[in-house]
């Protein structure tokens, strides 16, 4: 049986492209005993596949040319040879860019999809959200009455990080690249105060306005000058914690700026960089607080979705124009 | 009474010159009640002070034009209008820069001289030596087996840190500015191995043979470029405790470099930076184990004296060249 399939084309120098990606058919193997036939429903597109596209060596292995690019994705169980797994099971997984596809029930994960969202488990109820969680509670460890900034704060990430530090009695700047974005955060997530990073006249003066007693904890997601900007305006003892560095995952050349080192000294500052991984023993922690929130209402969300597996790729560009409000989705 | 002191003439633009510096007399007050009549037998000179000459706001006041420098110094009482001193006790505090000084017997600390190099009190038993010791037992966490590496290695904390890594079972790696010093690290203080960053033709080459298993732990004394070599060799998780930074204390314009957040994301990686200070509380802890460690001789120490009150300015600026090797005092 053939299937669609996105495939790694060509490296990406600097910004990706559409060329870099190529559709193709390919012939599923035959469903052996333990395996499952999956349709996927929901792909999850993210800013770090981008690291996944260059040949070097990191956490995760780097994509391969001429081979499916993969993401978490949601998928219905079709047919099954598992006897873990039935038709129609929801489970979630990383999963190759195909229309449909056959995976051994290893480390299938089943959803028990109560939330009426169920593509919420590919983001606020799943990585994205214990990606906000742990990144805050954990490595910045915010004090009621503390200031929070959060970078690319109309993001997945970002969304989670800022109403998790209002839970927590904090206060909320979130920086976003359009003045709808910044409404949104104030008007429908209960931010303080947000800032257009596209239109402020100088970013460190913004940010020092809106935070009239200084930074306590920056969640970074972008990095770059926007960083550059909060970081001018750090309290002592401050904590930074290195989520995503968006703006620079396109460079070509090493990226330069400021040197840091003497300011995290100034300041006595703490700085640590994060995989979501790391935490994966902590996991149901975070769920929990993470399940109850949304429950309380006390955590809301919001997707951008693209629809049909055909955009898988122009969703992903979309990553680094900022086309996303919340998490980006395709339905496929 | 009059003595000799040592003002600040004017702030310091890039390295600090002589003409920076002042010799005066000045009147000594009436001693009160409560006070007590000092000559100082040793001043200790620190990079720190290069930070107090500047007119920004800190952590610790900005020293004063045509006011005397201070920085810690153990002084011998020669007379006495406090009940809680008498002549001949020996005492350590921050002084200013005179032959002889007046100060109140508030937060005046006896020192109950055990060791026979009284001077010690002054670096591998004082502030010294419990910077080394908090930086890397309380910030990098170093374990048995894992790399240490360590820039300014032969500077009065880097001695420390290497031995107290030492103490620990790890691996330690010191990056000194002289074959002599590099010699003394590993004859004399026991380390691994020792890199002149002065004459390695690719200090990152260097670092990567010295530490065939990677960087696990990096304390960091001087900043700039030396770091951006041992910051291109940091293993998974590995943690940065920035100390001081003196390769950019002088700088006239805003240092620049290859930009850090990128490697801290993808190493997972944790830097903090710290003043001896904020660990005031658990001082008696970091003073047991510096104590027993130079009672049991594991952890030697070495100091660069320059003698003579006259020669106070010219050691400090000696530190800006790494004219010392282990602390950098001076005997008046």
């Amino acid at each position: 049986m053939n299937t669609k399939q996105i495939v790694l084309a060509s490296r990406p120098t600097g910004t990706p492209q559409l060329t870099d990606f190529r559709f193709e058919l390919t012939e599923l193997p035959e469903l052996n005993p333990g395996d499952v036939f999956l349709k996927p429903l929901f792909f999850s597109v993210d800013p770090y596949l981008r690291g996944r596209m260059k040949d070097a060596k990191s956490y995760i292995n780097p994509f391969q040319i001429d081979q499916p690019i993969e993401s978490n994705a949601l998928a219905t169980v079709i047919k099954s040879k598992s006897d873990k797994f039935e038709p129609g099971d929801l489970i979630m997984r990383m999963l190759p860019w195909r229309e449909m596809t056959i995976v051994s029930d290893k480390d299938l994960q089943k959803i028990d999809a109560t939330s009426e969202h169920i593509s919420y488990y590919l983001s606020v109820l799943g990585m994205t959200g214990l990606t906000a969680y742990f990144g805050l509670m954990h490595i910045c460890k915010p004090l009621a009455g503390e200031t929070v900034v959060i970078s690319a704060a109309a993001g997945a990430v970002g969304l989670v990080v800022g109403q998790i530090a209002r839970i927590h009695g904090c206060r909320v700047v979130g920086i976003a690249g359009s003045d709808e974005k910044v409404r949104l955060l104030v008007e429908g997530f209960d931010f303080d105060q947000a800032i257009n990073y596209k239109t402020a006249p100088d970013l460190s003066d913004a940010i020092a306005a809106a935070c009239p007693e200084g930074v306590d904890v920056y969640f970074d997601n972008v990095g770059g000058e926007i960083s550059d900007a909060v970081l001018s305006n750090l309290n002592f003892k401050a904590r930074i914690a290195i989520c995503g560095q968006i703006s620079l995952y396109n460079s070509t050349t090493i990226p330069v700026g400021p040197r840091l080192q003497p300011i995290i000294l100034s300041k006595s500052a703490l700085m640590k960089g994060f995989l979501i991984n790391n935490y994966k023993s902590e996991f149901p922690e975070g769920m929990k607080y993470l399940t109850k929130w949304v429950k309380e209402g006390k955590l809301k969300f919001t997707e951008t979705v693209f629809h049909g597996f055909a955009q898988l790729p122009t969703a992903f560009l979309g990553l680094f124009n900022g086309e996303n409000t919340g998490k980006m989705i395709v339905k496929v």
